[in-house]
């Protein structure tokens, strides 16, 4: 398998069914990725540790999915230099506008680009779309991908017409 | 002056004016603070540093006030054992319902003690109630504190009459 | 069975499923606790006198639970000095930001550390920091907790690995 | 001046410029009342004596005006069998949302009549209402009330069209 | 059966399960009632025709239920000067803050007593303090309602301990 | 001055600065128009009996706009069968929220067609747009309309590149 | 078959359930009606090219409906001066409110005629309403509708006097 | 002058005064952009076209800010596979709210990376970071910048112990 260009980091093994989203769009637009559970609160070295040391295994994005007080992909985006995904997890009673404002309401200085609650899927979309601006080969499929919902959309609609 | 007892942090000098008012209460109970600046983001290491020698220095308790995704309360209890008292500060255009679904939201596991958006007079109290739990001296203070409150009711609502 | 250092109420036997958790935690930690079903609105008395003798049976901390326009944890921290706990419970239509609200949002000089809707064992937690400041079992206690959680991400994080 | 037939309770004298609607109104309805301030939090014992003893004073309905967790209606509602009318106060961050969710949301066995936020000239209006189920004298005074609204509706489209 | 003294009135039948939490009580605090659907929309004039007439017919209180825009109670109210209590119900995507916020923001001049969302049980009830105002026998059953809740929290409670 | 083809109706005087955006924009694009103040609580059978005359009269659409719980364009749609436009007006602490699902959240059966919070002129454009279903000439003043806010956007955006 | 004269268009055929509300209601009210999906974002190309190709096929409305960032509406709004009307449908975390937000808060000069979350019924019938303006025929059609909708109020609360 | 890597977009001019924030930080960071004004809705084949035509220019990355219904971000988002980054607008009653959940709640397919409300200077960081995925020099501009936070973080909290 080749060298991961893009990290998946998600606070809980509960969120798996979620971030799964990402790995599998990863995967349809040929781009290697990696995958592990850490924690903002639980296991806050460990964390550091992997968004410092990111950069220089050659990653080029990280997406981190977490549900509450989101502070994932936060606390990452602090450690790195690299383009920080934030997934926005629905999890318990405020069903993830919690974890929306946590991910997204980052202070002047360290942006995490935060896609729709639950939308793991689009966050490996946006992934590939940032190793896409230097893979001209992963650019191809990201289009290729756009063309084909289009034709998808065309077809149901086709469809509703019978 | 005594050895502080509580740990005052705020992400940003502009949290000051909010912040002020845990360290005016904390005087007033006769509890000894200290104050610093750190950012859960923009300083994450030296956020760190603080909050895991806390308890080493001394320190019984932390209060912890930010702003928008308002990681800085839940950080900080990542590290420490200490309880750690969260102060939702509002700003920008959430106004401070952003600061209070990130400090409230805690996983399970790293509780934060959160009190009201701009509530950091609260904060000074409640860490003066948990310093209270081993020192009567300070627990009196709470108690007359909470007789002369109830005793300005009085008064103003005797005025009223008048 | 040890003098309980920490009171648990909820405003109605519905909330014992969620208020548990705080009891669980406790005796994982080693803290003695005791549990009573009270309401600030259908037995007034009865939680007004609860609260006014709590510090002088023993009690170092209060954790109260209740759904909806939750006062209890207000009511109760307005008969004592003691830090209390809020748990807003979701129940209704609103889902528990009604109870966030109704219990985060002290007014200046009467604080209530809240802690996550349904966060009952985050209570348990926090309840058993405010003991661990007087306790050095109990903090290590909690220590040895904490370095538990730290240890079962990363197992979970290797599993994902297989 | 008459015994008062309404008590208007308030959480601070800073509600004051809202809850003098209430008075103001029912003076123009004809309903004598008195105005106090109290606290659900501050002054506990003084909110539940008033509460208790209000049914035997000859009061018929009592208003209650609190912002922020606004304890103040529920509690005394707890403490009496008259009708209680809650006013959330729009105060701090949340802007009344808080003190509308504390005030309405009450549970089952203890209403509170919530107005609109801010709202204690109607709560005024709905206290005389009350009082008209028995004073035929001051329903009379709320019907010709609600004919000068509707008089002063057309008035008003009248100028518009000149 | 005796004259109703309480008209219940709810926007559509599927608000009965809903709805009927009113009468019941309204049967335990013996105070006679009547039911009727009606709609602010779909039927203006027979709501419009049954809030001018119900004062004239005898009655004291009028309780209206509705979902969404939930215009029923203030559309009554503009009818009758009667007190009128509403009931926002939990219904559609919004799950009642639609209808709770179009139940209690009424404008200057028009009141509408609101009840939390779903509460028709303690609307009845507050239509009982309300007759009770006069009829001191409705206040006696009221108050032994309420000293039997008190009663009921201090029994469950006492079982929790066994 | 041609007969008015739309009612434009607003629940308070206080309304008419926003409303009058109606007005200035059914002006430009060549439609007729009235104004009255009415009122769905204050006024309603005044209001009502607008409605139900619309129609006879000659008018083709109605535009209400209302704040708070805002019944009046609701209320105006039960008692005609033209098309119905609500602006909710943003006042009091809701600011403007109460007043959007009060007129939007309408039951099945009775449309309102609602437009942005304060969007008094696109309630104004949307009826021009009912109006020129049937007449080609207002028709032909929207497209240039459009046409012009294109330019001007094509002509801000260049004086910003000078 | 007539030719359309209400176009319907829903960006997924995950709405198909609710948008055929809007189909069945332009049934019952004569009103022949054409059922398209097509995507603001997936299928931008073939949007914009059937708004603007909407006038001239003889189209007199367009209900569009969409959920989350729900941008169908508007796209549609800019391409075309027909009325377009707006159904912001519940799915995913935020049950509708992105929705509604989304479709209903239109920049000045392009309005979108929203409805209810969910509210595809409600949008066939201002459609209709927006038809009836140049058709007596379907105007009679929507009087009848409204009649059997009283009609069934009062049955249903005869009933329940039974 | 560089050929611009970024491209600005904002929906009017009065969006200026906070997208400037985003050119700002770009240039402090050493990547050359450009700016320009279109909307989704008054002009949508200008943007369209640019959009389109991004990639073929050149560009990496384009920034879309816009308030209300902000459909501009994810209409240009439709038309290029560059990443874009999308900033809501604070603006109107809802004060950004209806700007986030439009820009950021995007459907599965179309991704728009969303920075917190009035964020464009965290858009500009962002913009910069994608392109120091192919830029050493950038990524060093951007490892600068935040070492500079942190000092600037310590500078402040020794100031404060002055």
């Amino acid at each position: 398998m080749d060298k991961p260009l893009v990290g998946i980091v998600m606070g809980s093994d509960s969120d798996l069914p979620v971030m799964r989203g990402a790995a599998d769009i990863l995967d349809e637009l040929g781009v290697p990725w990696e995958i592990i559970i850490s924690s903002a609160h639980r296991a806050p070295e460990k964390t550091a540790d992997y968004a410092r040391r990111a950069a220089g295994r050659g990653l080029v994005a990280i997406i981190a999915g977490a549900g509450g007080a989101a502070h994932l992909a936060g606390v990452i985006a602090g450690h790195t230099a690299l383009p920080v995904i934030g997934v926005p997890i629905a999890s318990g009673a405020l069903n993830g506008v919690d974890a929306l404002y946590a991910t997204v309401q980052m202070p002047s200085g360290i942006p995490v680009a935060t896609v729709a609650i639950n939308g793991a899927k689009n966050a490996g979309i946006l992934a590939a779309q940032i190793v896409g601006t230097g893979s001209p080969e992963v650019r191809e499929k990201i289009i290729a991908y756009k063309e084909k919902m289009a034709r998808q959309v065309g077809e149901k609609s086709a469809r509703l017409q019978e």
